[in-house]
């Protein structure tokens, strides 16, 4: 009978971190990072792409953002889970589903998803949420390299969203028996996401972000970021700007 | 029917706080801390005045630790799972079984626990482990305030052990209904410990911490510190100094 595992010493790792803040206690052995903001800016950036955005400028703060609004760039600023004033998009994203941005730069900083970003830019960077999630997970399978699924958390805490999504993909990758994990964030994040797989809407309904959304009024947001494989594309960082993974790329 | 919940707004909050690094980010809003480092910190400090020692004086580095033992002393120092060389004593629970060690004063640093007793010591501080979960979670109730369950984790990454004692602790006080938590730290540490309730030891197999204290030959002492309500004592931290609760105080 063919063996087809991979020897445990020579599998990849793959690791989760639950907030931009602790990046740099997972040392540098990862050469991919897999930025997650499932609510909402990572879900937001892949819904952009596929729908035909050019890129997505990502940029930490407010004041940059605003720069680039003078500099005429349409502007997305989310903070708080709130559209900042005087920008005209947060980071719903529906917003994104919009015929006016096809094939338009638009610029973007959100509370957490835009600092993860910037925290692993050195690094080969793309972009997950459960909405893309088959396709990171078959892209990191064939990449074969080390990966740390870098979860944006809210304000430096973990939070659940993040933490089931990355813990799918964790799951998934070590099932394959070519990855393999050795820090106890890793294992929390899978334990979480196999409470969690059968019914994700009702697992995060105590959930402190999902609450927090909800008094915003953002129901219908919250209830597209949770479907999964609904926007199969990945988007990649590439020269500070986020754009598709062109199919033979890898 | 009488009706003996507590009005959500006015019950008393519970939450988890994943590494000592992350203390800052949950707010000043705490009466007590209830510092928590299963392997094995927490574990030998309980078992420890349990059985006659006077005072455990935690401090947080080796160098202070030195000063102690010049000054005669009995000093336990701990890095990285090992006796740190030049001391007498690690952090294992069964070097406090000792008769020589009745009614004296104890030194006592360690890799993770003594700093997150350090990180606190302006709050009222309690020492919590699996050997001594259901006495704490009596007092926390009886106490009636807000409570920060403070994990020492490994390195300021979270752990599987700490995690599970946290989640115990918050399922337990929360199933009272005299107290919420608002954090999804909190809601993950209590999924995490339903998931493993029923075979800690087996849920833990895989645990970083657990693994790493394997390869030093201690298994004696992790299946000591996963027994659950075998040393019914809570540790109090008073004047820098951690001393049994008397059973009067609250």
């Amino acid at each position: 009978m063919p063996n087809s595992t991979t020897p445990l010493e020579e599998r990849k790792t793959v690791e989760v971190c639950y907030a931009p803040s602790h990046y740099s206690l997972y040392g540098n052995n990862f050469d991919v990072v897999v930025v997650i903001d499932v609510l909402r800016a990572t879900s937001a950036i892949t819904t952009a792409l596929h729908t035909g955005v050019k890129e997505i400028i990502p940029v930490a703060t407010v004041e940059e953002a605003i720069q680039y609004k003078k500099n005429g760039y349409i502007v997305a600023a989310e903070r708080d889970g709130k559209v900042v004033e005087g920008f005209d998009f947060g980071n719903s994203p529906y917003a994104f589903m919009n015929p006016e941005m096809v094939g338009k730069s638009v610029v973007l900083t959100t509370t957490n998803g835009t600092k993860a970003i910037q925290t692993a830019s050195e690094k080969t960077v793309i972009i997950a949420c459960l909405n893309n999630l088959t396709v990171v997970c078959e892209y990191l399978i064939e990449l074969d390299k080390n990966v740390l699924l870098l979860a944006s958390g809210w304000k430096e805490k973990m939070n659940l969203e993040d933490t089931i999504c990355a813990g799918a993909i964790a799951d998934h990758l070590i099932e394959t028996k070519k990855f393999t994990s050795n820090e106890d964030s890793t294992l929390a994040a899978k334990f979480i996401f196999r409470s969690a797989r059968d019914n994700m809407y009702t697992f995060l309904r105590s959930s402190s972000h999902r609450r927090r959304l909800m008094q915003l009024k953002i129901q219908k947001d919250v209830k597209y970021c949770l479907m999964v494989d609904t926007v199969p594309c990945i988007p990649i960082l590439k020269n500070g700007k986020l754009v598709l993974l062109e199919n033979n790329e890898s």
